[in-house]
């Protein structure tokens, strides 16, 4: 499967959308968001730059990606007028495969920027914001033009390397034991498994097809981190910090598994959808809630979300 | 109306769409070529930047923005490539209102990219493009970072300024005559105004409705072009070719009234349909489409492009 061309988080609005079903991946980025600010507050005080470029590797569709920048960019202007400083113009790039849902974001941008004009009173900062669409695993911008690097929930998806090439925070699902399975991230994707037994035992989906679907997703240990990042040479990692998303109470009144089959759908449905067809998703889905919700019953799933901090050496 | 909401070429691939319904437009683009890879050439050849900034304004859904930057990266690689000169990388920035369909574009970017590798044996020129959602009527980029900006038919939208503000290729419709009234683009407005006309007379509009549609279009005299340059002080006019698109067969063919109603649509679309109801689209231009056959059929309608050189002073 060409991932590049296929993959995409769930576009636009509607039930199933990324959108709407990436509550879990906004908990994580508001637990690590000192992180986030402390990180870019850091690099901005050492070089004072007039211009500062930071790039966001996988933004998705939702709200999640302006969320962060109007984080970073308050942070930033809250500072520099502390110190009597002038607040840099900000050149953002929003990255994610060329499949992504753009629309939905440069859509929500006049809402945006409108928000800064009007605490500031019209004379907002300089924010110029880009889409700009690719694998994050290839060049996608000029040279030297990034002070901050951030990617959310995006390394997963490609086995080929940990790391990618100023300082960068990267958010991203792994596991607590050396082993590699255990009873955190690979366990849904386990679940998921099962639950495409269960629609081959039913005659809905054949064997040979389940077994032609390949998709790659790593969840790394925290010595395989910084095992990675020796060995790629460009980096020292500041900060790692382990944390676990709590759950909620559902907006709509759903089960955990719902909720987490939901979450799944948005980001996998485009692959699932691809390889077997659309008319397996409601079954699939139904299916694989059912099962977290049972297995959640019997004995805690605990995904583990690292959060890292890398400085360019 | 609040243009930068409302306003988009019809997005997508499908009959309706602004992709089917622009070869007028990418006609228009050809026939300045010249100008455009010229004007591009000499402004690489007297800075030689590592990095050259190249902007498109009003790029829209279809293959024509892509087709240009080809052919310009194509001229400053053939260029630079004679002068045993390394080729500068590309820093190319789509710019339209946030409605416009991005992911379009992005989606027609591998193919783009690869077309440059696979002709240059794997190792292509480094072209970093982004997309750029909002108005050019505010600012949408970092200072000093354009070499040259590029804008074909999308300055006749606002009525406020003819220019905007290196150097500077901008193709727009206009008109031959002082007079505003004349058989050119005017016309073509007066026929949809004809149109709208007989709808209100077949009762299918309200005419307190059509009384309430505002829209602004502004086609200049070439006078009033070099007027405006003059009043705005930064640019000197380097040249003003006016042009006019040759009628071509149509590929379904269709008569010339409906190959022109078909991208009238493709750009009013959006704005009719927020005023009036997507209800009266058909009608609407099946009428516009009879009418221009039948002025036609009496006498010729001209509609004038120019081709406008900028200089930064």
């Amino acid at each position: 499967m060409d991932v590049e061309k296929v993959f995409h988080m769930n576009g636009g609005i509607g039930v199933t959308s990324y959108a709407e079903n990436s509550s879990l991946q906004k908990r994580g980025s508001d637990m690590v968001k000192h992180l986030t600010t402390g990180t870019v507050l850091e690099i901005f005080l050492s070089t004072t730059p007039k211009s500062l470029g930071i790039a966001d590797l996988g933004c998705s569709s939702g709200h999640n990606s302006l969320t962060i920048i109007k984080d970073i960019v308050e942070a930033v202007q809250g500072t520099s007028s502390n110190m009597l400083h002038p607040t840099p113009e900000f050149r953002v790039y929003l990255n994610d495969l060329p499949t992504n849902d753009f629309n939905s974001i440069f859509k929500a941008l006049p809402e945006f920027y409108k928000g800064f004009e009007v605490e500031k009173n019209g004379g907002g900062p300089s924010i110029f914001i880009g889409g700009y669409a690719g694998s994050f695993y290839r060049r996608l911008f000029p040279n030297n033009c990034l002070h901050f690097v951030y990617s959310s929930y995006s390394l997963h998806w490609l086995s080929r390397e940990l790391v990618v090439g100023g300082r960068m925070v990267l958010i991203l699902l792994g596991r607590e034991s050396q082993d590699h399975v255990d009873r955190g991230n690979s366990f849904f994707w386990e679940l998921l498994s099962r639950s495409f037994a269960e629609l081959v035992s039913k005659g809905e989906v054949e064997k040979e097809k389940l077994d032609s679907y390949e998709v790659h997703f790593y969840a790394p240990s925290k010595n395989e981190i910084e095992d990675e990042v020796r060995k790629e040479g460009s980096f020292n990692v500041d900060r790692i910090e382990m944390i676990e998303i709590e759950r909620d109470h559902d907006k709509d009144g759903r089960s955990y598994g719902t909720a987490i089959a939901m979450t799944v759908r948005a980001i996998q449905e485009s692959m699932i959808c691809h390889h077997f067809g659309e008319g397996i998703l409601d079954n699939l889905f139904e299916i694989y809630g059912r099962m977290v919700d049972e297995e959640m019953a019997e004995e805690e799933i605990r995904p583990i979300t690292f959060a890292v901090v890398l400085r360019k050496v």
